[in-house]
C-alpha cells in the first residue's frame, strides 16, 4: 500500500511512518516541521534529542534499504498539498498533521484562533484534494477521545442509537470537548462526515486516547531514529510527564483531585491501530469512528503507579495536587467502548511495571536535559 | 438596553436594528458591508434597491430622532472588534455577522474555507472580546435549524435527554448539517457552549428557520429604509424566491421531489424573537438554545401555496422540479420543537394569503430589476 502520513515528523507520526515502512508499505511523509518551531517559540525541547527529518529518513534508508518520500510544506497551502498528493498517489492518507496540544490552544486568543484555523483548514484542504485527485483513497484521521468529554452515559464509538418519543435513529454521539484544540477535532469530525455523505469519501476517525511510551521496535534501532518525548506543561501528556518528573526528583503534578479518567494507550498500539485501519478501509461514503485506546485510568491512578514503580527503583517520588488549570470535572462517570479495533485484531500492550521501568530508565538517561522551569503548568483555562 | 448588532446592514440584521431602536433600545450596528461586495462579485443584486448604510441610518434619525452608532469593520479583525465593544459598552450583542448562504459555501474550496474561517474566527473573537471587556454581556447568536439536519426523531431545542445502558444524561442534540456553511454554525455552537462553561459567558443560540417576507413596520416607513430581498440561486431562500419567480412568470424552482421539510418564520417574528431573547437573558455560564421558527412546511407545500395565491391574482404560475443540486433527503421525518420562544411571549405571524399577496405585490413592483439568468441554481453539492 502507498500510505501518505501528514505530520510524519511528530511523536505519533514518526513512529507510525517507521512502523508502516518496516511492514513493507510505501510511505511518504508530509510535514511543515512547525512543531519543532513551536518548541523554539515556547523555549522548550523534547527530552530526547531528535535528529533533523532528512537525517532521520536517510538513516532509516541506510539501516533498512527502505526509502520514504519527504514533502516539506504546510497542508493549509492547497497548492502544496495538491502537488504532494498527486506526486505520491496514496491509497491511504494518515492525518496527524494538526496542532495537538490543549494547553497550547488555551494560551490566548491568537493561539486558539490559530489552532482552529490550522486544523480546520488543513482538513478541509485535504478533503477537497482527495475529492479532486484521489476519490477512492482512504482517509485515516486522528481525532481524540476528548471530543466526547465526560458524559454520564457510556461512550460509544462515534454514533449512538437514540430512542425518543417512540421513534429511533442512529446519530453522531454528542460532543462536549474541553479546549479550543479538542473543539477543532470536533469541527473536523463534522466536516469529514459531511464530505463522506456528499462526495463518497472513505474515512476512519480514530478517537485516540492519551498516548504514553516512547520506544517502538523501529525507533529503538538507532539514536538518529529516536522519537520525541515531551515533558513540558504545554505539550507533555500525563503518564510520560509523570515518569520524567519522577526521574528528576520533581513532585508528580496531579491537577486537582486527579479523579479525571481517560482512555490511554501505548505508542506501540498507536502504530498498530493505524495499520489496522489502513488494512481494513472504510467503504465509499462511510464515516467510521474507532475509539483508539486500550485501558482507562484516572490521573491519580497513574501518579500512584509511577510512584510505586519509582520506589522499586529507589526513587523517592512525591505526588502533589496542584490547583487545576483546566475547567473539567475531577470526579465523574467514564466508560468508553473500544471494541472495533480489538475485533480487527489489536492485541494491546497493557500498562505494566516493565513499561514504567523502561520509561523511567529512559527518562533517567536524558534527565540532564530537563529544564525544570518548564514542568509546572502556566496556561490557565480561565 | 444597549444592544450591539453585528451584521446590522444585512437582511435580518437591518430589520432587527430598526425594530429594537423603535422599541426604545440604544442600538449600535457593526458591519463590514462585505455582503454588498459579495453581490458585486457574483454579479447579482437585491430585488429591492437598498440605500447605503450611512443614508439608512441618517434617514432613520430624521424620521424618529433615534440615533444608531455605526462601526464599519470586520469582526475577524480583533483590534477593530475590541474597540467597537469598548466604545459601545453593550448589554447584549446580537450576532448576525456571518456568511449565511449554503450555496455560497459550496461554490468551491476557497468559498468553503472562507465561510468556515470567517464565521468561526469572527465568533471566537467575539467570545474573547466579551470575556475581556464585557463578561456580563449577553450574546444572542444566530444559529440555524439546519444544524440538526433531518434526524428520524423529534428535534429538541439544543439538548436531548438520553437513556443508555441504564444511565441518563442531558446532552447536546446530535448535529448533521448539510453544507459547509451549516457546518460553520455547528462549529460556532460548540465553541460558544465551551466559552459559557469555562468563562461564564451568557449565550442564547437562536436556531433560526428559513425567514420569509421583507416588510416590517419600520422598514416600510421610507424608501431609504427598505430591506434587501434576494432572489438569486446563491443568496435567495425558498419562499421569497418562489414569490419573485411567480411575479416575473418564471417557473417555481423546486429542487427534486420537494418533500424537504423545514421550519419557517416571518421576518416580523425574527425581530420579535431577538427582542424576547434580549429581554430575557441567559444566566451566567448558561448556553441556551431556542429553535426560532413558527411553522413547518415542505418546499413543495410552499410552491403550491404560491401557485394558488398567484392564480388568485391572475398570475399563471408553473411549478418545476429541477434536479436537486444539493445532497439531502427529499422525503423524511421532520418534527422540531419550538416552545421556548412561545413561552416567552412570541405571537407568531403565521403564513397567510395576505402575506403571500403582499410579497407577490412587492415582487411585482420591482420585477423590472430581476436578472433571470440569476434564478437557476449554479452551485452543485457534488
Amino acid at each position: 500500500m502507498r500510505i501518505l502520513i501528514l505530520g510524519g515528523d511528530g511523536y505519533c507520526g514518526w513512529a507510525t511512518a517507521l512502523y508502516l515502512s518496516e511492514r513493507g508499505h510505501e510511505v511518504g511523509i508530509v510535514d511543515s516541521l512547525v512543531r519543532r518551531y513551536w518548541d523554539v517559540t515556547l523555549g522548550v525541547e523534547t527530552l530526547t534529542p531528535i535528529a533533523p527529518i532528512k537525517q532521520r529518513v536517510e538513516r532509516w534508508k541506510q539501516l533498512t534499504g527502505k526509502e520514504m518520500d519527504l514533502y516539506i510544506g504546510d497542508i493549509t497551502d492547497y497548492t502544496f498539498l495538491e502537488s504532494a498528493i498527486r506526486r505520491f498517489a496514496p491509497d491511504s492518507i494518515v492525518h496527524f498533521g494538526e496542532q495537538r496540544s490543549a494547553p497550547y490552544s488555551m494560551i490566548d486568543r491568537e493561539h486558539a484562533v490559530m489552532t482552529q484555523v490550522n486544523n480546520v483548514v488543513g482538513t478541509l484542504n485535504l478533503l477537497y484534494a482527495m475529492h479532486d485527485h484521489c476519490p477512492d483513497c482512504h482517509l485515516v484521521k486522528l481525532g481524540t477521545m476528548g471530543e466526547y468529554g465526560t458524559p454520564n452515559i457510556d461512550i460509544e464509538e462515534g454514533y449512538i442509537t437514540i430512542q425518543h418519543n417512540g421513534r429511533e435513529d442512529r446519530l453522531p454521539f454528542p460532543k462536549q470537548p474541553g479546549s479550543f484544540y479538542h473543539l477543532s477535532k470536533v469541527h473536523d469530525s463534522h466536516n469529514i462526515h459531511f464530505a463522506c455523505r456528499i462526495w463518497g469519501i472513505r474515512a476512519t476517525d480514530l478517537n485516540q486516547g492519551v498516548v504514553y511510551g516512547v520506544s517502538t521496535h523501529e525507533t529503538d534501532r538507532d539514536e538518529a531514529l529516536v522519537n520525541r518525548l515531551d515533558y513540558d506543561g504545554v505539550f507533555g501528556t500525563a503518564l510520560n510527564r509523570f515518569c520524567i518528573q519522577a526521574a528528576i526528583g520533581h513532585p508528580i503534578t496531579v491537577y486537582g483531585k486527579g479523579g479525571q479518567t481517560r482512555g490511554f494507550l501505548d505508542i506501540r498500539d498507536t502504530v498498530r491501530c493505524v495499520e489496522l485501519a489502513v488494512l481494513n478501509p472504510a467503504d465509499r461514503g462511510e464515516f467510521r469512528v474507532f475509539n483508539q485506546f486500550t485501558e482507562q485510568f484516572s490521573v491519580l491512578d497513574l501518579a500512584l503507579m509511577v510512584q510505586k514503580a519509582g520506589a522499586e527503583m529507589g526513587l523517592n517520588v512525591e505526588v502533589r495536587h496542584l490547583e487545576n488549570p483546566r475547567v473539567e470535572k475531577e470526579e465523574h462517570y467514564f466508560n468508553a467502548k473500544n471494541t472495533q479495533l480489538r475485533s480487527l485484531g489489536l492485541e494491546p500492550h497493557c500498562l505494566s511495571n516493565s513499561l514504567l521501568d523502561s520509561l523511567l530508565h529512559f527518562a533517567i538517561r536524558y534527565r540532564d536535559r530537563v529544564d525544570e522551569k518548564q514542568i509546572l503548568p502556566h496556561v490557565s483555562w480561565r
